[in-house]
């Protein structure tokens, strides 16, 4: 089939570079990947799938987790979390500080590390922390269908240890009263959240409710409402790449969110669910060679939500 | 026919509002304007047009016009262009300064003033500013097919004489040499395409080629690339509302371009090309009821480009 | 005497102001402070002492504390400190964090809140965290030849329990690498050295090394050379009022450093070390009528350092 | 005597120094100034002279000279002034733009350029700019003494032709409300003034009223109150450096005013007023050499104003 080869081809195409950015090295468990992957997995609104190189080894999903932490704060508290943090682009990069002062302890959106902390505090309301912890686990498995996700308790707490800056964000915002729970539990669920160890399959398993309106086909059951769907993929094309959004969006097309781990969640609404996993990364620390392949995927395949569609 | 009733339906809902935001004021000829105008036009890929409200009333279509410009300057230098501007949203006002001072005089993108100036700059190459404001205006006609087109004077006239902050956002870009044409000229430039004159239809049928690859249909002829059209569909959509774009993506999941005349061009790739325009702005400078004219009509018909597409 | 008039008269003048500034209310002990308060004590070069107000009655030294903390690292490590603080004024909040991400960790000044716990950092070094508190304490009371001060506990757990900005400053500069040891560890010997209670009297007594070229007149000891003696006064002058520095300077010509329980210690090289307090504060975060009373009582006996001196 | 000495040492020290900072080059006159050069004038409150080195050299005095203008405005205007400058130290560039658009164009003070340039707007009320010019330069000749005293057409002209960023902040403070001319006019006056030629000699003259509580002793005229030329000091202290003026006032202890020709003009109120020039600049932009001379002679002298006083 066509779209095999396209798979077959980026891969290919990709496993020849030697460009390959830098992998993350702020704990040891991410500085030890190995470079020199590259998987793919591409699922169509059928379910038909399309797997590439690495497709089938795990890694830390990281910052693409907090796709999945909006979603179930929004089914939480609805609208209301929009009190608590933006929708804007922040033009700054995923850790920056210093637009929490000038606006009082807001985070610009939900895909920089001080909006995923406020959700991460949303998510804590009325649970513990192991449980808020088992509640986003259980609902990446379900979207996943795949129960064997788990959480890489090495990674979780080698984040506790070093993450001092998202220790210096979390403090601030609660300095505006924008945190509720204490910062050690609210960064506990965070760095648990971001741990989620993945594969491109089940990554792009998991964001198929995103391609198809808020339903999760196979399963048979809605995890957000359609306009809620569109509302999340917009995000993600404003705010998924944090300072790289806007060339991200300008090279693919698609609503994408990226993690410090290499790997890419991107959506062909209608289409299909994507995902990616080189652990390179370029200068504002997304995937060098995700990135990549999903430009050329989207200029072969045509998915470009900027493609003119048939009527 | 269905669409038809809903462009009614908005217009009419519009025109009972009585929330409509401000008229800018800061020059007279755009305070004059009258608070209570709400036009749509949407132009089908077929052609056939809806028209309602004041969508013949010409207002000064301002920072709209930085989507001709964008396009005309591509056209002339190509990618070279990314060189002197960049793809990001600038999480900042239209006319902030601050963002120059670190990154070195490029600004953030082609839509916030200071990228539309040093697009503005690169339109003098080889042309005495008489000729470039001539070249603009001749293009936007073409766009539209509508020779009547033409720039109101007293706007222009008005920007030229209390435009201090913009002479400031030139001259501060001429100091790190990414301005090379004196910076009277360039604004020269810049105020007479600001204040091009155009009514909702003309609009609309000036942005036809961005829902269609590129392509004027009746006309013929191709104005860009697919792949360019596509991104500037992408820049609009990251970029196209100052610190307002994220959440005009997130309502209404379309690319546009706000003018502080209160119009708006946006697209729906394959589907129509759509204009409103009304004068009452919006905290951060874009047309309140047109906004919401867009989401609402977003809505009803599933133009939002993170809709599912059907196969 | 004179100079007994001129400080009576300052204290009556400042007992019928009725606009006295706003108390701190960030923490409960502060917030309960009377707003009515006033004194001053002056502490001539030959020892002779002149009060007037409320001069006997305690109140939390606050920021104050930061130029006694400053001397001992100094002492500790000498100019090595500067590798980690600066010494500029930073034109923004005694609390801002803004600077420290473009300045990578570095603060501005050592009178800053993050310039202060940096060099919390520095008194740690050896030393438990009670070891580091009673240090200091020790120092303060050697310097002011009294050993009844001591630490005000409920002020101190107050801070530890609300100080979220301060936690985020400390966890900011720990992931630059700027802080040493754990951050509860630093910022609890900065809320203990924050928490010592003194009155005007002894805050007076406590400066006077700083009139003196280092040395403490009736101990005979000397706590710092000449030269640093004279270049910690040039840092009260540039930085002891965070962003109204520039105006404490202009207006009462006066080293001096601020604390928010409303205290202020200044300074007149060779004449006087002079302490008041009034717990109302200014827009800026320092005491108002403290403020008037000392540009009063450099007006009336010419202390200025900018006044010229007989040769 | 003693002082011919220290003054004809220091002069050696200098020119035996081989790291002597950057020459200004960003207009061809200042490029030009050879490296080399060292010059020192220091005058007393007797009038006694002290020159060494290359202090009847003429260079261009550029940002000295706004302590002059300064001052030539607050006789105009009094302290109204303050309600268009700041009297703060910015933290920032002498050339920063950042500042002024929070703080809605009001300059940090008098002493970087924005600052300056309002001044310059200031002394053109009631005057063309010629007229406004020749005050300035009749009012630096009276209190030099020195009707020789000129302007440098050719540094003025070249100002005036690339000091885009200079046209940059006067066209945002006028968008601000904060010029009452049109932008050209200001930047004439600014420019002209900063293009004054002096030696050492005639600055440190020129300077005598600053040491000596405003009155210019031989020539037995006042220039402005006592207090006021305390307060001009003490701005001097705060904000005469840009950037780097904590660590001059540090360093020197004596308020100065620097100038990227290479001059400083500092302060020893009662003792003496002192020129010196190297056109060597380090990174902040102040003379290399200059700030070290000053540095010592403070050391060797005793001068610092936070030098313990006699009583």
């Amino acid at each position: 089939m066509e779209l095999d080869r396209i798979v077959a081809d980026i891969a290919a195409e990709m496993a020849a570079m030697t460009e390959r950015g830098r992998v993350a090295d702020y704990i040891p468990p991410l500085a030890a990947v190995p470079a020199d992957r590259f998987g793919m997995a591409v699922i169509m609104a059928d379910g038909t799938t399309h797997l590439a190189g690495d497709a089938e080894e795990l890694f830390s999903i990281q910052s693409i987790s907090k796709v999945f932490g909006l979603t179930l704060a929004l089914g939480a508290v609805g609208d209301a979390l929009w009190q608590r943090v933006g929708r804007e682009p922040s033009g700054s990069a995923f850790n920056s500080i210093v637009q929490l002062e000038s606006e009082h302890g807001i985070p610009r959106n939900p895909f920089i590390n001080a909006g995923a902390i406020v959700i991460a505090d949303v998510l804590l309301s009325g649970y513990a922390p192991r449980e808020a912890i088992g509640n986003i686990l259980r609902f990446v498995r379900s979207l996943a269908s795949d129960d064997s996700i788990s959480i890489d308790r090495a990674v979780a707490d080698a984040e506790l240890e070093t993450g001092f800056r998202n220790f210096a964000l979390a403090n601030y915002m609660r300095a505006f009263g924008n945190l509720h729970h204490p910062v050690e539990m609210v960064l506990g669920v965070y760095f648990h959240q971001c741990a989620i160890a993945m594969n491109c399959r089940q990554l792009a398993l998991a964001g198929r409710y995103l391609m198809n309106d808020g339903r999760v086909p196979s399963a048979g059951f809605c995890v957000v409402t359609p306009q809620r769907a569109r509302r999340i993929n917009a995000l993600m094309m404003s705010c998924g790449h944090y300072d790289n959004s806007g060339d991200f969006a300008f090279r693919t097309g698609l609503p994408g969110k990226s993690g410090v781990g290499g790997g890419i969640l991107a959506v062909a609404p209608g289409i299909a669910s994507i995902a990616v996993w080189s652990p390179g990364l370029n200068q504002q620390g997304n995937s060098q060679l995700g990135s990549l392949a999903l430009e050329r995927l989207a200029q072969r395949t045509g998915w470009s939500v900027f493609e003119p569609r048939k009527g």
